[in-house]
């Protein structure tokens, strides 16, 4: 069938992996695996005897990562998808007599990472129905499986595509992938110890002064309130905005209160 | 709309965190997201003004988690799905002006198994194609993003799901949840040092009486071989299958050759 030139041999660890599909009756868990893949920056998907392909409910299916279906080759063997891999890894979630060794998902994705060093690696998964068969399994040098609730172990192809994509994606980012920007963009710098404290005692000074915190009897409220704000981590622009409110009471109970302009100053002199 | 007595605050950690689906518009997603979360063992999924509900596109994409769609709590409003729970972490692959702090999957996991103790906690995911809004997001304490290929992070619905889902099962276990039997049936014990060196003697015996191995001038083959089989980790049987085939090699080449009972008796002498 058709089998373009292997280029990716070269490429990054994750370009080294081939997903290979075999027996697959949904033409629309194709697509949904090519999309699971995608996500996780994988690319090459390899289909052994689909019952339909191509198909557009593959196309709808992958939802925009329909240039993973348009490079997917198709083979009518296991052994001709096979060729020029140096190591095989089987997903089973049943256990076989002359099997592999198995192992779970997050381990199995460390070991397909190093292997990739050695040459192009293999992850197979079998029909929706009947899963790999024994010929098939017995290719391979090690079986995979997803630690599943053990009464109920049923994922769909497409998931347990996506499961493991995942792990191999954090494993060959070491579990910190770059992402998009994790950023908040509204965020600021985390206050510094010296102005949180100031807050603290601007925000004493006010409960004092509006008769919410008794000197004589303080309750408590002062640690309480530090335990707030302390898991908060606050922010230097939420300790003005805090600020400029306890000025703003301040004010108004006692016609004191510091400028604005006098924390900054306060602020900059004592650093 | 339904709901049931809230009976499961007292079970397992995984019993107090809800899977919240807002807004969802096709029925096959969720029928699919239940799959996935029965997979992992979760149960408790409350839909948020599905589009369509109960539907059977969401019964044929449950695929045996039907269980999971029967006891689904369905709300008209995001207050009211999240009433009781003490935590809500809210999936979202972007960045939101006030949104809560972003935490990767993985860690995500840790933190809401560990949350668990402190009542119900609530993981909401929205809409396939628009997410969820700020207001629902602002509700969370927490966003949860899955560290996808930055170049196409579109994850289907039910597979964001299925990976929240797999991360909190590891979180729950350890990272070692238990499995039906990861034992290979075939299997026998490992081969005892003794018994591995007896192989390599007889091995190098039967290569030299065949004229393979010229003791003169060995060539680095009996260390090659030493290096095969150790990383192959011979089972016991293994070694009783390998000895056997050398006895018989053995017997045709030279007329001699241990029997079994001799290499059984030998075995137990020298142990």
């Amino acid at each position: 069938m058709n089998r373009p030139a292997r280029s990716h041999s070269s490429g990054l660890p994750l370009d080294r992996i081939r997903v290979v599909l075999s027996h697959t009756s949904h033409p629309g868990n194709i697509g949904a695996a090519a999309r699971a893949m995608k996500t996780m920056g994988l690319s090459r998907l390899l289909l052994v005897n689909p019952k339909r392909f191509p198909d557009d409910q593959a196309v709808a299916r992958a939802a925009g990562a329909d240039d993973i279906l348009a490079q997917a080759e198709v083979y009518a063997t296991l052994d001709e998808a096979l060729a020029d891999t140096v190591h095989a890894y089987a997903l089973s979630a049943r256990h076989r007599n002359l099997g592999p060794p198995a192992m779970p998902a997050r381990l199995a994705a460390t070991d397909i990472l190093a292997r990739t060093d050695e040459g192009e690696v293999a992850l197979l998964f079998g029909n929706e129905t009947a899963g790999l068969s024994n010929a098939e399994v017995q290719r391979c040098q090690r079986t995979v499986f997803i630690p599943a609730n053990p009464e109920y172990t049923s994922l769909n192809l497409a998931s347990a595509v996506q499961l493991l994509c995942y792990e191999l994606r954090l494993a060959a980012f070491g579990g910190r992938p770059p992402v998009v920007s994790k950023a908040v963009p509204f965020a600021t710098p985390l206050a510094a110890y010296q102005d949180v404290e100031r807050f603290y005692q601007h925000l004493e000074r006010v409960m004092v002064a509006s008769g919410f915190l008794d000197p004589q009897h303080p309750r408590r409220l002062v640690p309480k309130l530090r335990r707030l704000f302390g898991r908060a981590e606050l922010e230097s622009d939420e300790i003005n905005i805090l600020r400029g409110l306890l000025d703003a009471v301040e004010h108004t109970l006692t016609g004191k209160g510091e400028s604005r302009e006098a924390r900054q100053d306060d602020s900059g002199r004592k650093q």
